[in-house]
């Protein structure tokens, strides 16, 4: 294993650079016209996968992007490890607000910029890159590996449920690891032990059957994006709680204990209230930043339109107005059940002069996973070897609806051995990943794999 | 006159084969790609003016898209009146909405739809057909006439008022005509005389210094959105009313005998929403349609964006979010005043955790004129030889606020003498302007250039 991460550490200069071409793809999976660089990222990693001598691979299709397949098993009695990731990213979108152009990576102070870098291309790539460390100093793996590396996660990973129906043999395994989630903070390793589920809809009010000219009818006609709007108020009540009824009926509440971990964790308010650049958080009354990010559910628009939107003054009254909103879940609300308390919320209060429609774009379950496990024990000892203290378990408020899929349908528990930092900008622009937690997390899977082996 | 009148029935196939010519330059004032086909426009119809025999056509410079000023002076002791229009257009979005190409004007079931048709080309292009049915009929007219025809009416007239303020010599007139606005329906004549003003401006509340992931972030961001959403549902209350302070302080009532007015008027409720195509109305509480679209301020949302708002589902939470609100004002009501009440409301509610920006993009004065006048009277007579009964004397929702200009900077009152319909659909998808309303038009400034002219 030394001459493993020894060899990471010698050839780590090309790994960035095998990593750049890749994020060079700009593999939006939610755009349709970016299908063929979707696909172009699936063969780049297959491709690389198979330079480095795993023995399958193959993209395996859908009715959406591909899947690749790869497996490299060296000893039936060994454990057999289920590595996921996802080879697709969010749009860039707002593109003025990046420094550099998203699909031109580069390397500043320390950090590689571009979309994709640190959600899910760059995590992906340290598990290539630990394999590689393995084939060239021992021509073999410690332990069975198989690699399912979809492109639709960034699209509510529409077709893999049935993919893993469909596959249960070809992925039978005695765990699942996903590094998509973050450390605690620079150089604080952490386990995510718990994520939460995501219920998405689109809803859209009509009034008029067509757009108004607000001179000649402003005053007589309900107009839909003030009546959104009042929808959309009423979601909250003065304290933040969620007034959606029923919202909270299946939350399990937060333990004493859990939330006396909570409070040990070295978790600083104020700084996170200046990395992301507001004057004070906005948590339901009661709750800590961290329990109400991470462990309480929440409910969020996430866009909105409607009417002229433009430069200049368009006196419209529209005829339509639209949002997207989210609630994240934790256990056990599940996102059918919440999915159809927003429905009927907008429903019920949907007034007469409109109508009312809306759309389920999006779910996920969320979930908490036992951390005493073997393999959470090999992941916490291989952390500690490589940042010198033993890692925190925390859960995260992002979710991987995968996670709770691979318990339903392979029946597998799935370590969240995850590399990011909160401030890495997933999903916003100037995205990064640090180069020194690319190199770590090279290392910490490396030990993973060696430790979990049992050899 | 009868010479003239006959001249414009015998060359009305042409006079719209000349009309449709104009209405297919796509003549956007707001947006700043057409602004060559903007000036086009303005030589087209400077162009057609000069070929009907007017003594003096010239394409005059703005700051902006340029001001035709066309004079045509035949007795310096005849009256002379200055007639006003605008050749640019409303943008036509939501395109997918037309049942044919803004641009491209075709004629069904006697209509003529086309961007423009009756919002301002089609309603102006009358006046040039009046004068030409006079020059070829007599080789002269009637009365000395005087054109300003702008190319900025629907991007606020910004830069008109300065152009009356450093021509008011060149434009000395006795009255100002203006044909921009509606019958009272199909076949109903009506003289407006009162128009509602205008305050327009674009809101933005901006949170967090940049996009954020709702999963890692969510349950502790005020989110612009929601909060945005909570202001603009604010400003109503219950009964419809306003409820931004000071709203009504300087609202002149309407009288018992405006109101006995109103509810003689030929207007019937069912029709009107039936048209709209809503279930019921939504006035203040207390009054009627026609009172609250025409002679009662009214406040709404015209656009509403922020976050994300493509296809799928998007996981963020907004930096920003923005609104573009504007009122309808009566008369005592001023743009300034009602800006500032609007800026001051949401200056007063922005909460602690965001900033909010208010932009003034637009104001108009509501104005209401004398009744009495000789050129309402023989605006009035000319309607109902042509109609074949009185014209009403009417309100109207809309905004012109250059009536509020003639008035403030060149002393002149206006007659507001139009021919469209509320149902041509002007500023919405599919405008149009009847044929028989074209007509109708033409005839009617030729008997009022006549019977003013006291010849």
């Amino acid at each position: 294993m030394e001459n493993a991460l020894q060899y990471s550490r010698d050839n780590f200069d090309r790994s960035v650079t095998e990593l750049i071409d890749f994020l060079k793809i700009p593999s939006i999976s939610t755009n349709p016209e970016s299908a063929p660089d979707v696909r172009r990222a699936a063969e780049w990693m297959a491709d690389h996968l198979r330079s480095l001598g795993i023995q399958k691979v193959e993209l395996m299709e859908t009715p959406g992007h591909p899947i690749i397949y790869a497996e490299h098993l060296v000893d039936a009695s060994a454990p057999t490890i289920l590595v996921y990731g996802h080879y697709d990213v969010q749009p860039p979108d707002p593109l003025e607000l990046w420094d550099s152009p998203p699909f031109e990576p580069i390397v500043k102070n320390g950090n590689l910029y571009a979309r994709g870098s640190c959600d899910d291309k760059g995590q992906v790539f340290m598990h290539a890159k630990a394999a590689e460390a393995f084939m060239q100093t021992s021509g073999t793996l410690p332990l069975n590996v198989k690699y399912i590396i979809e492109g639709e996660e960034e699209n509510g990973s529409v077709n893999l449920p049935a993919f893993l129906n469909e596959h249960k043999d070809l992925l039978a395994a005695d765990v699942v690891v996903v590094s998509d989630t973050a450390l605690f903070g620079d150089g604080v390793p952490a386990i995510t032990y718990g994520l939460r589920g995501l219920s998405y809809v689109e809803v859209t009010l009509t009034g008029p059957d067509r757009d108004l000219h607000s001179g000649i009818y402003g005053g007589a006609i309900h107009n839909p994006i003030n009546e959104l709007a009042r929808l959309i108020a009423g979601l909250h009540d003065d304290d933040h709680n969620v007034s959606i009824p029923g919202f909270y009926d299946n939350v399990v509440p937060l333990s004493d204990d859990e939330r006396s971990t909570f409070a040990s964790l070295p978790f600083n308010d104020q700084e996170w209230i200046e990395d992301v650049g507001v004057s004070k958080a906005r948590t339901a009354k009661g709750y800590s930043v961290l329990e109400a990010t991470t462990a309480r559910p929440a409910l969020d628009c996430n866009g909105i339109w409607g009417g002229y939107i433009n430069d200049g003054a368009k006196t419209v009254l529209p005829s339509k107005a639209s949002a997207k909103i989210s609630a994240r879940l934790v256990p056990n609300q599940t996102p059918d059940e919440i999915t159809d308390k927003i429905r009927a919320y907008f429903e019920h209060n949907c007034p007469e002069t409109m109508t009312v429609s809306v759309k389920d774009l999006h779910g996920g379950h969320g979930i908490v996973v036992n951390t005493d496990s073997p393999a959470m024990s090999a992941a916490s000892q291989a952390m500690e070897a490589v940042f010198g203290e033993k890692p925190y378990f925390t859960r995260t408020g992002g979710s991987i609806p995968v996670v709770a899929d691979f318990k339903k349908i392979l029946g597998l528990d799935t370590v969240l051995f995850g590399f990011g930092l909160d401030s890495d900008a997933i999903h916003s622009p100037n995205e990064r990943f640090g180069l020194d937690r690319f190199q770590a997390g090279i290392e910490s899977i490396i030990r993973f794999m060696q430790i979990y082996s049992g050899k």
